[in-house]
C-alpha cells in the first residue's frame, strides 16, 4: 500500500460504496475560453463543447494511414508483440484486440501522436502543451469482433490513474472506413457534461479483466437512459482518415461487428501537462504504465 | 422416417455435403411480372425487384401499434405463454426473445397478419392468395438484447420446413422505434438474388437451438464479403409502425443492443398458396407447426 502525498481534493468521487448518481461537471470542455488559435474554428469548437465531441473527415492523407495500416499488420504478426502485456485479446478468443503504448513501441504511431493535424487539435482544446496518457490500436474483427460497454474514460482514468481534471481529450483514428454497422463507436452527446459515479469498489488489477470485458465503471439501463433523454446517439461513420475528437467524460460503447468488414482504429489520449496523473483517486497502485503512462513528458511542437 | 410423396425436384439445394456456394436464383422477385393491382407503385416493385426489400413508413396508424404493444405486454407477462413451446429466450439468459404462432394464439395479430396494409402488399408481390407461414414477435431488450447470426430464411425454410421455391414475403413490423443503433436488421440489398448452398447436414431437431442461435446455415466471411461486394448494406432504422417488407432469401442479421433503448418488432411470413409446403428438402422430420405451418389456408381478403 502506498502512501498517498499531494493529492488534490477529490471532486470526482466514484466506487467509494453509494449507488450510481449523477453529478454535474466541474471543469470547462474547451479550455481557456476557446482563446488560443488552433486548426479549428469557432463553429468546431463550440459543437465540441455543446455535444463533447468533434467528428472531422479527411484530417489524415491516404499516404498516412496506409503507414499506419502497414504498421498494424507488422505489429499484428510479430509474435513477441502479441505476446507482450500490451496485447488484449478478445473475451472468448486468441485475437488481437488492441495494443497498447504503440507511441512508445512503434515509430510510426509515434510520429502519428506528434502529427500537428491532431496534437495541435489537442492543444487547442486544452489549451495547454499536451502528452499521451494512453495509446493503442483497436482492432474489431469481421463477424465476430466484441462490444465495448458504455463507460466515460474519465471515471477510470481518474479513479485508477489518477487524473485529477477533465483537461483530457481523446483522439479515435479510422484507418479504414468506419461503418455505421461494423462495430462503429456510439456517443451519447452533451453526456460529458455530467459525471456518473458509481458504487462498489475497484478490484486488485482490475485492468487485466477490464480491457478485455469491462464490469466496473459501466452505467446501468436507467443511468444510460437518463443520459439518452437529454442527449441524441452519435455515431462514428465516416471514412478512413477521418478522426473523432471526444472529451473525456463522454459516455461511449460500441455494438459487435457481425458485419464481414473488419475495422482498425487507432486512439490516442492526449492530456493537459497541467493536468498529469497524481496518485489514483480509487485504487492503492495506479495501473501500469503501458496502460496509464505516469511521465508527462510533452509532445513538441512541430 | 416418412416417405417422401410428390415433393417436386430439389432446385435449391443445400446442406448435402458439399462446400458452401453460390447459385443464381431460379424464380422471379415480383411474381406475374409485376401486373398485379395493389398497394404498391411501379417504383416500389421496382425497388424490391432490385434490391430484395422494401422499406415503407406510416404503414400502420398509432393505434394499432399500441394495440399491438398493448398485447406483447400482456403475451410477455403471462408464464404460460412464457413456458410454453412457442416462446425462445435468449441465448445467456430467460428473457423473452422471439414468441411464435401469434398470429393463431393473439386475436390482435390474427388481425393483424389479415390486415390489408400488409397482406394485400404480399397478395401483389406474390401474386396470388397468402397464408402466414410463420409469425412471431421479435423482442431485443436494452443493453444485452443478442445477435442474430446472417442467413437467409428461404435456406432454412426450403431445407428444413419444405417451402419449394421462393415465393415467399416477410414483414418485419416495427412496433417501437426501429434506430441505426439499438440492435437494427440489416439486409445486404440485391443478396436475394443469388442462393448459398451450404455443405453440412443437418442435425435433428436443429429448431431447438438455431432458434436461439444459429449454427447451421450461416455464411462464412467469405461468403458475407461477396455479397457485400454486390450489394450495400442497409439498416431497418424507421419509427414505430414502419414496415419492412423483405424477400424471403434475401440475407440479413442484426448485431446485439447495447442501447438503453428495446425494441419490439412483429414478423409475418407471407407464403404464396401456390407454394406450400412438401416434405422438407434436407430433414426427415419438418419443424412444428408452431414454427412453420403445415396448413395452407388463404387469409381472408378484406
Amino acid at each position: 500500500m502506498t502512501t498517498r502525498t499531494q493529492t488534490p481534493t477529490d471532486r470526482y468521487p466514484s466506487r467509494v460504496g453509494a449507488e450510481q448518481k449523477f453529478m454535474g461537471r466541474d471543469d470547462p470542455v474547451v479550455w481557456g475560453g476557446g482563446e488560443r488559435s488552433g486548426p479549428l474554428k469557432d463553429e468546431h469548437l463550440e459543437h465540441f463543447r455543446t455535444n463533447g465531441f468533434l467528428l472531422l473527415e479527411g484530417v489524415l492523407d491516404a499516404k498516412t494511414v496506409e503507414e499506419c495500416l502497414a504498421e498494424v499488420d507488422r505489429l499484428g504478426s510479430d509474435s513477441e508483440v502479441l505476446n507482450s502485456h500490451r496485447a488484449i485479446l478478445e473475451p472468448d478468443s486468441e485475437t488481437l484486440r488492441s495494443l497498447f503504448e504503440v507511441h512508445e513501441t512503434s515509430p510510426v504511431f509515434a510520429s502519428l501522436a506528434a502529427d500537428p493535424r491532431l496534437a495541435d487539435v489537442a492543444r487547442q482544446l486544452l489549451d495547454d502543451d499536451v502528452y499521451i496518457h494512453q495509446s493503442r490500436i483497436n482492432l474489431k474483427r469481421a463477424l465476430h469482433g466484441k462490444s465495448f460497454q458504455w463507460h466515460s474514460d474519465f471515471e477510470t482514468w481518474h479513479v485508477e490513474d489518477g487524473i485529477p481534471a477533465m483537461r483530457t481529450v481523446s483522439a479515435s483514428i479510422a484507418l479504414t472506413d468506419n461503418y455505421a454497422w461494423n462495430g462503429p463507436l456510439y456517443v451519447i452527446a452533451g453526456s460529458h457534461g455530467w459525471y456518473l459515479s458509481f458504487g462498489g469498489t475497484t478490484p486488485d488489477d482490475n485492468h487485466l479483466r477490464s480491457l478485455r470485458q469491462q464490469e466496473h465503471g459501466s452505467p446501468d439501463e436507467e443511468g444510460l437512459a437518463w443520459l439518452l433523454q437529454r442527449g441524441e446517439m452519435a455515431t462514428f461513420a465516416a471514412p478512413a482518415g477521418s478522426v473523432l475528437f471526444f472529451d473525456c467524460n463522454i459516455m461511449h460503447g460500441s455494438p459487435n461487428n457481425i458485419s464481414p468488414v473488419p475495422r482498425t482504429n487507432g486512439f490516442l489520449v492526449y492530456n493537459s501537462v497541467e493536468n498529469a496523473v497524481v496518485d489514483p483517486f480509487g485504487t492503492d497502485e495506479p495501473r501500469p504504465t503501458h496502460i496509464a503512462t505516469r511521465d508527462p513528458k510533452p509532445l513538441a511542437v512541430r
